[in-house]
């Protein structure tokens, strides 16, 4: 994987906020749900991270801090996001560039219907094409689904786990919560989620076609 | 709960106006259905109210009033919503800053479906943790349902009363008609807007799911 | 009724204009389908109408006509909407001061499954009392269906025997097609469009619901 | 059919990326999915094309190539999208003078659910007229579908095929992958694509209706 240029602060803010907007827009973190990171260091780890109970909608350079490998805020005084140990575990599993955390219906809907099963497949479709590293349709893309908790660093260890089980995986489903992905950088992670929230729509709507 | 600073009347206005474009671009406030308050001042009791009929994409400061305790116009010229009791019955009952009413497609669904239990239930998502006071997914959210009427006096009342039978509620469903929440600030009240929307959403397409 | 000011010509392009770009960002006008007038004059009858093929997210001054009572174009020089005979009927019949027309997906569905019924009734929403002249939720309103035809004076004659047998109807549906509604005003009408098709939507939902 | 004037290459670009933000915000492109071209000189033959992996909403003048009639880059550094001797194959075949192709979930679950028929019937609806050269809603619309593969030439041929065994389609579905559709111009290629993803929604929601 070639090195690819990490942004600046001002630059992380700037393309958070554009990303905040586009899936307020959406309706994919409402109520100021979601978070975002992006890697603004590897050595040492830096991610540049969306605060707590920020609305996704309207993020402002202030709603961006600097955590560091322990999730320590290094720059700015809010509270990180709750989920800052989900972002740094998959950055560490993936040696992921960013990090994107969405709650949209369809992959809540889709979260809670197949937990039971340990995951969702989806398959033969040309948009999964679009995710890293995948050249053909004839793709089976497995989204395991991990228990939703409020203990975090529970949460992380369990994501860790999955990520190191399905290491073709491109995201994970929180159950009842929402999706995790990711990418090398910010605008591939971005091309993720809309990827993913297609594929996850198209197959809610598959899957309640009446039969 | 801490003071929060009251807005002056221009901020009122353009924060009213800002919610109202978000909604109507929504569709949860088609045909100048709708209407939304802040509390100015507390006492004596004053709040900013949209006036009856506006277009609520398209507010701007002579659509927004200033009443007093008992409804009556203290600002602006034109007669202000027929649901003002409402307001002013939330604000006393819940020390509401904010309060906000929408119409969407969902809410008037399931208001219609679950009238005959009295309200629904959402529970164990986690954009449940969304809500004023909420800190887990593993949360039943009851949101009460009244009976519609034209008798806004009597509306009013019933609201009240379903809001002390139901202190932990956040919303309150008027059967074929809309939602109605609030909270400590306009900006709360809108995050429980959109949580709420997307839970009514969320559960209609999940009890519409063909089994 | 009190008497509405009529519009200038380039107020009615201007107003017809962001009503095109409104509904077109709805996908309720799409390919071009759909068409708008506003009256500018009773005696004699002038109106704004929308050129046949326009785009209608992107009207300019030029893509508005003015047409006398004959449908004969009075000013521009692009052919006017073939369903000029409609506008000009709902406006003789209702004493319109502007009649919108629109294609969604909703509306053609149900004209489409309820044609055989003659027309689709909704009732007992709040959302009915943004009609004109509608006081209450409860109310029964009639929206009746008219068969499609590419004789346009044919269609301009069924639709003014329908609103001379349903005096009350605040909108016509034609088959396979589409949804004409009106109002005093083009605000009027604007919002009679959103409650309508709102309506629709939810009557949709409501109809498809599994049992 | 008479001559249509064509683009700069300025204008291609700022055409190109104006079609793809509004193709991108009704979630028909999303992941860098879909390609759009438009034909810049017929002798020798010269197409603007977007670029593999660009992202459809946000193109600007770096994303748009411009090929031979052998897919060979004439003009730009990048590479142009795999999809390109599908653009070229219906340029030759229908002489359009724009090719857009996009990616909706509704035309991805028809086109899966009908292809072993070979394609989709449309039938007596008005939005069908806004086709070029269709001039009544009781017509009756063939939307062929061939089968998805990775080998573009032999997708090329297939399509070839396909549109020469049906002269009269507007429209060709690629099975689990999306549309294409073309014009003589942008503006028209354009209005085809909102009257398909019209139709194919609508014709999804009615055959996914409860019976």
């Amino acid at each position: 994987m070639p090195a690819t240029p990490l942004p600046s602060a001002r630059e992380a803010s700037a393309a958070l906020a554009r990303v905040g907007r586009h899936f307020h827009q959406r309706g994919w973190v409402f109520g100021t749900s979601g978070n975002f990171s992006v890697v603004r260091s590897r050595q040492p780890v830096r991610l540049a991270i969306t605060a707590s109970a920020a609305h996704k909608g309207e993020l402002t350079a202030r709603d961006i801090l600097e955590i560091d490998a322990k999730g320590r805020v290094t720059r700015g005084r809010r509270p990180p996001s709750a989920e800052t140990g989900v972002h740094l575990a998959i950055v560490a599993a993936r040696r992921a560039g960013a990090v994107l955390h969405t709650h949209s219906i369809w992959s809540t809907i889709l979260s809670e219907r197949h937990r039971g099963r340990g995951g969702l497949a989806v398959r033969d479709l040309e948009m999964l094409k679009g995710l890293d590293g995948v050249t053909t349709h004839a793709h089976r893309e497995w989204i395991p689904i991990v228990a939703n908790t409020q203990d975090m660093p529970a949460l992380a260890r369990d994501i860790t786990a999955v990520l190191a089980a399905r290491p073709a995986a491109h995201a994970v489903l929180i159950a009842g919560h929402g999706l995790y992905t990711w990418g090398r950088t910010l605008a591939e992670a971005e091309r993720h989620v809309e990827i993913l929230e297609f594929l996850l729509e198209l197959e809610g709507r598959r899957q309640s076609w009446p039969s």
